[in-house]
């Protein structure tokens, strides 16, 4: 097995698990946020700079990398890890949802999908096998199964007929997939905001046996609330000795709801894009530079981060930074935001070892208040 | 004296300097190239990766400072030392340069210039006063005299009143100066292409005995040849005990030939402007790292440069980088350019100790051949 989870414990006043996954190319602590890399860098990011904050796994996409430059120019490289100079573990997605997210340029067929590039227009096609083939050929240690993640709003019909596509398209992931020995293929549980179909996903999943599995087409414009509900009907079917990977999502608060309902894994392009906008997340709750009120406030960032940023720069100095689109300010606009997500997960994988999860999630919460 | 410099040796094949510039944050070896931080930061560069190649000085600028923050918030947040989180010395230019290109913007009066914001428009005003009150507030260890950068071609009559006024302003800039302890004021050498205005210029700044001085006007459109004359006609009537200061100028080739006419510091955007066009300095030459040729070239940018850039990366992961646009790209780019430079001055002044800075000259030409 490529991929494996190890158990530590579960935390008494919650139930969360803290655990450790094993790659080829090292091991993990979880629950874990991944930072995600969409053209083979953690944008304004070192490699050097993510092992500092402690970013075991980084994420990459599929879709882009196709594109950009692809896969073939990677694999010639020597892989996507020798290719970006990052030796710890990737996981790349399937290329599913940024296809899907192209509504106007696509369309689905049984085969896969056809679709147009949001750079140039061309005609492209990716496939169960293809979207296989393409993370065969980058070398991430988790590679996707390509899956549809239905809209929000869908109707119940649609959402049905495509989880189940997408459970067939699973299976073609499966025997496509040329590298099992090296790269974990994981299954993306769908099934839209219907418990049932949740659970029918879940079902046909387990079926076929993935070292992991995901859960998606949550964080596409439901509420909190609806999110959580479907969590606490999909989780609990997923096998304890396997990892549980929620796609997409990454505000603070969604990471201690998601860790509380069994997730370890998590991934979302938030506290990077936010940062390169100037926005930068605090433990007292977001804090957006670059309004005209910090010009002249020469406090640190985040009083509770001990990360270089807030130890060595004011708001003033990044604010500036940020007006004049300086490219150092995004670099520590994104450094403290990623630095303060992996540092959020540290701690909760400290108060779940220490049995105190729900009372770290109370302080987290009257902190922000 | 705020500033000091120390002469070692001189070489005894071309009279090229080696010496040491002693400044209120440290010292740094000469004949040295200043990376240019415009806005209070050397774009795409943190102030750490600065020292790891050995800039022991950055340049700032007066004019864009002035624009944004302010240097009242500069000086509120304790100077720019502090504002930027760098210790070591750093240089203002005196707005001049900036104020003069913006020809269609501004009016000249013996008082000072009038000029309007490249930004927003907005009506201001610099004077040689001004500059230096500026300049003050921000704190750098060598601050410039407010000149006139007369443009090329020129007028005799044009450049020989544009000289005389520079002189007065440069007097007016001493009698403003508040903190000549800690900070030390370089007077600028005008005069264009005409020789005997050149002379004139120096002997006039001379009789005014400024710590140091700094040759102005050059590089500004007129042959490298017309340059290094005018630098001929210059440099030797410069005291010995003084630093000596070529504005602007950057490439490669005319950092070789500058320190053999007696030039001790240099600056320019040339190594980060082309960086981030994707244009990377090599031993060999220039390397247009976006062409599609380096698109699958799996080699090192520089096989004789030391660089981490060098070390980690290939010429096909940084195409792809800054094709897509990516900040880790311009990162990248900018640090190799920025490394090769300064180790290309650290070369040169060890050519300088061993007495050999002319075949050194030979070498450097025939690699790039
Ligand atoms: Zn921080
Ligand atoms: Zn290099």
């Amino acid at each position: 097995m490529a991929v494996t989870y190890e158990l530590i414990k579960t935390c008494k006043q919650t139930g969360a698990r803290l655990g450790k996954i094993h790659t080829p190319h090292g091991s993990f602590d979880t629950p874990m946020f991944m930072p995600v890399g969409t053209l083979a860098t953690v944008k304004a990011m070192s490699p050097e700079e993510l092992k500092e904050i402690g970013s075991g796994i980084i994420l990459s996409n599929t879709y882009h990398l196709f594109l950009r430059p692809g896969h073939e120019i990677v694999k010639e490289a020597g892989g996507l890890h020798k290719f970006m100079n990052w030796d710890q573990a990737i996981l790349t997605d399937s290329g599913g949802f940024q296809v899907f997210s192209l509504s106007n340029l696509r369309k689905i067929r049984e085969e896969g999908v056809e679709f147009r590039s949001h750079l140039n227009g061309e005609k492209l096609f990716l496939s169960p096998e293809k979207a296989t083939e393409i993370q065969n050929a980058l070398g991430a240690d988790i590679i996707m199964a390509f899956d549809e993640c239905p809209p929000f709003p869908a109707e119940y019909q649609y959402v049905k007929d495509s989880l189940e596509r997408t459970t067939r398209w699973a299976k073609r992931c499966l025997e496509a997939h040329a590298n099992p020995d090296r790269q974990a293929l994981f299954g993306i549980v769908q099934g839209g905001m219907y418990k049932d179909l949740r659970i029918e996903s879940a079902q046909q999943l387990l079926d076929l046996n993935f070292p992991g599995y995901a859960i998606g087409g949550l964080s596409v414009g439901e509420s909190a609330d609806l999110m959580y509900e479907m969590l606490e009907h999909t989780v609990p079917i997923l096998p304890q000795n396997k990892p549980r990977y929620l796609m997409g999502v990454g505000a603070p608060e969604n990471l201690v709801e998601g860790v509380m309902r069994g997730i370890d894994m998590f991934d979302c392009v938030l506290p990077t894009r936010i940062a390169r906008n100037g926005t930068m997340m605090t433990s007292k709750g977001k804090l957006v530079i670059r309004n005209a009120e910090y010009a002249r406030d020469f406090r640190t960032v985040d009083e509770n981060c001990q990360c270089k940023v807030c130890q060595n720069y004011s708001r003033a100095y990044i604010r500036h930074l940020i007006k004049c689109n300086e490219i150092f300010g995004f670099r520590l606009t994104t450094y403290h935001n990623l630095y303060y997500l992996i540092n959020l997960m540290k701690q909760i994988r400290q108060a779940i070892a220490e049995d105190r999860l729900a009372d770290f999630q109370k302080e987290f919460y009257a902190m922000r208040s």
